[in-house]
This record gives structure tokens, sequence and C-alpha cells, in this order.
């Protein structure tokens, strides 16, 4: 039976399994949800048991389990590692929505819920996929599955997870469903992602608030400290002059730059649609390089002194901001992130006291589109889309891609069905069900391709 | 009966009666106390009238009514215009008072409470010393009252009253107790106030929140634009880049830099006493210059993206800050804050859109040392100090000071009796009660010289 006709055949059972994950609350952000991300993990080892995956189990972690489950069919083929998460992302402001976040609708051949498409509905195109080829008897490789239940908090547990089950997961590709395509009649391959490093800046001056008019002119204020620190970090070709930051950003290739070029971008749609006018950025960079394949600094908060209404005086003791470089592959966020600390009291005058407090970090990350794999995935999107998909770098972060990369070893291919529309994170999550089903025929030729 | 013994006979009244006033939480800035400041009003009515004030009338303003009160023994003798403020700043915070901020307490030969100096402990001293004379029958010259409630917030409404009151107000001096002395034992009057012009920015970059991995380094980010238009403000001497901003300043006299350079001043225990490194302003000034004689630059609060605990990689849609300049005499508030609108909008890129809103403002103040009310003044400081005051500017503004030069075309001799230890606007505001005392005293002598 053909993958086309099986999806058919199919399709109500499909969907049910689905939306029974989907009813499942599974938030991570919120302990109240604890069970439900139990429950949840129970009904996957089921569908993954059902879906034909053998030693299906749920393994402990400091946080949320993982589940793991495997299909060994012959320890010499090659091995796909699939990895997913089942948690979502809180499903607030529930006002917003036109139906209930934890009770799927179809509508218009979409699919309306959380985790419609982040990341329930994109991990049962690989489930189903891997369903099929068991049940075709056309499997050609080895099959595990981790699905993890913290992504959407930053995979606090995954690494040490990574570290102590390396054998467990060894593989040779990890394959991934998480991410977005250009458009629906667009589709491509996610070859890139940024790194991030994160910070937190307090500068004191004064031990207390002073009144601006008694003071204002002879101490120094850490607000307007602050404004000339930060403002420094970027000069006026909107290069970031961090000491030794560029020093291991590997130019963009004239090749990809050429690629670029050639996606569908409309800047005039693109800056009316966040109502600015004009886009800004780093001198010599097209908006769609700066956004990917660059990397950025932003102050992502800031405050301090008098914020309330109307007017005060004063000369505030403290000033804060949290801010964020995002960063591209081959540079080192650990490095970096110490850059910046010494940059920043490097910075400060005499006059204040700075304390910078790293927050998190992550790699960038690079996907070779030689690879094997990655022209595995090409093809599988050639035959379910009709059209090549384009290599793409996305600006966001994956943090985990990059753990895979350095504690496993192993090269990730994100293989992901979203679309822009698809409302992740919002209210109004949904998923298209012709590109769901175009998905799982795609992971189908990815393996036929693969495992040849 | 001399005025040391009618002080000693009559402290616990002159107590019972300052309390009641300080009972009254007429807190101008809080719109619940509306009433507070009818039943303060009206308390200054009965203890003017009480103290020898004749015709005293609570008068409507737009906002909180004046108390005027006066006493004209002769058209032809000389009259002075007591100006004195009946609101308060508000309490918080609370969790910092050792006693009831509105139950005042007398403890170390101090009286704590809100208002306890500012400025209704300092008022009352104005009062006290006039209904001696009047009592004493040896008051020499006329003298008016104008009591306002609405000077914390930047009395709104005094400059149409007196536009409206020219003829009423009608005076040759305008004597206020509302500022500090160097210290206990270190008596001067206030000769030189800074001016005040106030804004609100506000910097739009998207028309909502961004994720900063999808589009940080391709848009303009608001907070990362305040901070660079800010910080072009001062430049690497401490000078002020507006521009025309230093163009009506008038140079400090060398005779008074010489002054200045005789304050008593510890930099060592300034530095201490407020926790700092090192001062920071103006290259070319010290100190004490900076802080009074030199105009400054201060960004009172700023606020935008995400403030929260942990982190959030966002791109936010705005920036907000609150910035103020303090002036001195001669600069004109009004063009300084349009040339400062003009600048920002200039310093503006294209990528943001910025709305400067002015706020309020004032003209800075000096008055000459040679004035025969200055005179008097230091005559009366000499006699109940036992030393010769000093003449100082102070770094802080009152702007109905100049509104009063301006509209009334009347100077103001600043006879105040504050220290800095009183914590105006702070927790645990107080009033020694020696200063209270010798303010009284300081009072009665200058009514004897002026009034010769």
């Amino acid at each position: 039976m053909d993958i086309k006709t099986y999806i058919a055949n199919n399709e109500p059972r499909f969907l049910e399994e689905l939306f029974s994950l989907i009813r499942i609350p599974s938030i991570s952000a919120k302990p109240e949800h604890k069970e439900d991300m139990t429950r949840c993990a129970e009904r996957w080892q089921e569908l993954l048991t059902k879906a034909g995956a053998d030693k299906v189990e749920i393994m402990p972690t400091k946080g949320n389990p993982v589940i793991y489950g495997e299909k060994i069919i012959n320890p010499a083929l090659k091995t796909v590692l699939v990895y997913a998460h089942y948690d979502v992302m809180p499903a607030e402001p529930f006002e917003l929505w036109h139906s209930e976040p934890f009770e799927p609708v179809i509508k218009d051949n979409h699919i309306w819920a959380r985790g419609a498409d982040d990341d329930k509905g994109q991990s049962f195109i690989q489930v189903k996929a891997f369903e099929y080829l068991v049940k075709n008897k056309e499997l050609n490789c080895n099959v595990k599955f981790i699905f993890e239940g913290e992504e959407e908090i930053g995979s606090p547990s995954l690494e040490a997870f990574c570290e102590k089950h390396k054998e467990l997961l060894k593989a040779d590709i990890i394959l991934v469903s998480d991410t977005s395509m250009l458009g629906a009649d667009t589709p491509s391959l996610t070859t890139g992602l940024r790194g991030l490093a994160y910070w937190e800046i307090e500068v004191t001056g004064p031990n207390r608030d002073l009144h601006s008019g008694h003071f204002g002119g002879a101490v120094a204020n850490p607000i307007n400290t602050l404004c000339q620190m930060l403002s420094a970090v970027i000069d006026e070709d909107g290069k970031i002059t961090i000491p030794h930051f560029y020093d291991n950003v590997l130019p963009v290739p004239t090749a990809e730059r050429d690629m670029i070029a050639h996606i569908p971008f409309d800047l005039e749609q693109y800056k009316k649609k966040i109502d600015i006018d004009d886009v800004q950025g780093e001198i010599g960079y097209s908006t769609l390089e700066r956004n990917s394949c660059r990397p950025a600094f932003d102050i992502c908060g800031i405050w301090g002194g008098y914020t309330g209404e109307g007017s005060k005086t004063v000369l505030p003791s403290k000033a804060y901001a949290k801010v964020s470089c995002r960063l591209v592959a081959n540079q080192n966020h650990e490095t970096i992130s110490e850059s910046f600390v010494d940059y920043m009291n490097h910075l400060a005058p005499k006059s204040v006291r700075v304390k910078v407090t790293p927050m998190h970090g992550g790699q960038g990350y690079v996907c070779p589109i030689d690879l094997p794999a990655y022209q595995a995935a090409e093809k599988g999107f050639e035959k379910a889309f009709g059209k090549k998909p384009l290599a793409v770098r996305r600006g966001g972060s994956i943090p985990i891609i990059s753990t895979f990369e350095q504690v496993l070893g192993i090269k990730t291919i994100l293989m992901g069905f979203g679309l822009e529309s698809n409302a992740i994170h919002s209210p109004n999550e949904n998923f298209d069900l012709t590109i769901f089903r175009k998905g799982i025929e795609a992971v189908v030729e990815f393996y036929k391709e693969y495992g040849k």
C-alpha cells in the first residue's frame, strides 16, 4: 500500500490519536501540570509502542521524564534518532482563542489547538511515517525516539540525560520536526540556527535615590551610565564592539548569500507588517542575512528610577538591563559571555559599580547541505511538495541542537513542517492538514532515500 | 518679653499647633487626600488668624486653594510677602518609618513626621516670629501671607493665581523658609537655585514585541535606540550637547567661585556618605559648582521590554524614559525644552518613531547679596546662630521663586532652616527643635532689621 493510501485509510485514527495527546495540557512552565506531564508521557508510550517501536520506556530526569523507544532492525544499518518534545507552551491569553486550546477542532482544513503544530502535531508526523514503514515492512534503517518534556522551558535536564545515555542515543543522524518552512508553497529546510548569550546588568551609583537637584551633575547617574555603556556595544556600522566578538565568525559563503537573495521576500510587506518606516542593521548585509546569518545585540529589557505617572526628579541608585546577543555558528557562547562581562566592566567608570550576570546561552548551529541525510531530507520534501526545498538559516535558537552536536557528536536535520501562520506560542495555534499529510510522506521518503 | 522667653513660655502650645497641622495628611499628589487639603487650609486659617493676621481667606484656584492673610500696619512702610506651602510629599515607603508619618513624635530633641520640616515646620517658624512681633507690638512693616497647597506637585495653579492677584500680592520682598542650611553650625542663605526642564520620551519600534531571534539584527530595537539617543546628550567632557544649550549660561563670577571654594566640604565624606568610589561631572568644575552653578542632565527613569524574573528574548515595541535638565539662572527653560525636543527628533533614526513630551519646567534664580533684605536676613541668622551665614547657590529648583520674579517682579529671600539630615521627601523626616527655636529668633531679627 502506498503512503497516500495508507494515510487516507487511517486518517480518522491518526487524528483521534493526535487529539488524545493534545487534550492533555502538558504545560511544562506550570508546576500544577506535573501530572499532565506524566499522563502525556504515558500516552506517547502507548502510541509509540502501537506504531511499532520496541522497549518504549519512560525514563526519569531531574525534571520531566524522557520517553525513549527504538526499532533496531539490524545493527549494521544506519540509525536515525528522532527527537521531539511533548510539552507545550501555556495557552494564555485565553480570551483570544476562538476555540478551547486543549479541545482540538478541525475547521477550514486545519487543526486548531495548543500543540497542533508545536510539537505534538509535528512529532506525530514522524511517528506516523515510522508506523507506515514498519507496517509496510519498508523500514531500512534503525530508528530511536527521544521525546522530552521540557523544551519550552529551555530543556534544563536534557544535556545531563544525553551525557548519561550516550551509548543508548548513538545514531548517525538526528531528525527533528519542530521548525517552520518559508511558506506552504515554498518548502524549506532549516540549515542554521543562531546561538544566544544573555546577561543581566546591574549598575549601582549612590547607595540610595538622590534628589537630582542636589546631586545632579556631580554624581554619576547609573541610568545615564548604563545607557552610555550599552550604546557603546554597537557602532555606527551596526557592528558589535565587544572585543574579539567576530574572531570566530565565519563569513557567509557567497553561494549561500546568492541563495538567500533568491528567497521570496518583500521588504515593503515586511516593514508594513510590523509598522516600521525603515529596517536597521549591520551595514553590508540584507535583512534576511541580518536576522539569520549575522549576530545581533538586543537590549531585551531595561528599568530604573521613577517610572510612574508624571515627573519625579530623582538621581536613582540603580539601573538594570537584560541584554542578549544572538550568535552564529562557530562563535562560542561561553567565551562571548566572558568577553562581554569584561567589556562592561572595562566601560564602567569608577563612579559606579557594575555587576554583569550571565543568564543562559547556547551555541549556534549549521548543517552542511552536502550531508547525505540533508540530501535525503531534500528529496523527501521534493517528492511530497513537488519542489526542491530552499536551505535557510533561521535567526532563533534551539539550544538542544547544539547540545546534541557537542555531547553526542551528531548533526541534526531540521525537517520542520510549520508555517509562520501556525501561531505557535500564541492563541489559535493551528496546523494545516494538507501539510500534515505531505509531512508524513516527506519523512517516509527521507527514510527510503537515507536508508538506501 | 524677649523672643527667647516668649518661645520658652509658649513652646507646648506651638508644638500642639504644629502637630495639629502635621496630623492632617495633606498629600497633594494623591487625589484621595482632597478633603485633607481643605482641612489643612482651614487649620492654617485658624492659626494665622490666631497669630495676628487679618482677613485670612481661603482663596480658590483651579487646584488646591491658597490661604491668604495680611497685617497692614501702615501702607507707607515696607511690605514682606511670606510664601509657604501646606501640602506634603507622600510618605511611602511606610515600612522604613520608625514612627507613624502623620503622628508626630518628639525624640532626641527632634520632631519626627512627614512635614516636620518641609514645609509645615519651616513655615510655622515664620508664623510664630510674626505672632511674637504682633503680640510684642514690635512689627515695623506690613506682612502678607500666601500659603499654597500644590508645591510638591509643581505649583500648577500658582502662576495664574499670581497673575490674577498682582495687586493683592504687592510687596517689597518675598520671604520663604523652605530651604536648607549647610549644617547646624554652618548657617547659610540660599542665593541661587537651578531651573528645570523635564520630558518624557517614548520610542516606538515595531508595532508589537518581536522574537529577538527572528528579528534581532534586522529591526531597530527601541531600547537600543533610546540608549543611543540619551547617551549622546552628554559628551566626554561632561558637557551637554543639546544645540545652543550653553548660549545664555553666565560664567560663575570668580569671586563666587572663591567663596564656593571656602565652603566647608569634605569630598571623601561626601563620597562615603552615598557610598560611591568617585564623583563625576563637567570637566573644569568642582563638585559644589557642578551641583549648584552648572547645568546637569539626568535620566530620572527608564523602562521598556521584559523586566521580570529570569530571561526573555524579546525585541520590544516600546521604550520610555523620563529625563530632566537642571538649568542655571539666565537659561530659558522653554527654549531649552524646545531645543531638546528638536534634538531628540534629530538624533532618532528613521527606523523608530520618537515622541518627546515636555512635562514641566522652571527658571533658575539668583539673589544678589547686596539687597537690603538679604542683608537683614544675614543679620537675623548671625544673631540667632552666632555666625555670619554663607551665601550659597543650591542645585535644586523652587520654580515658584522664578515665577514670583517674572510675574510679580519681586525678589525672594530664601531664609531656610532645614538640614540635609532632615530627610525631606524620605522616610523619617525630622526637624531639630533647637534650630526650630533659633529659626523663630532669626526671622524676628530679620523683621527688626528690614523694617528699620
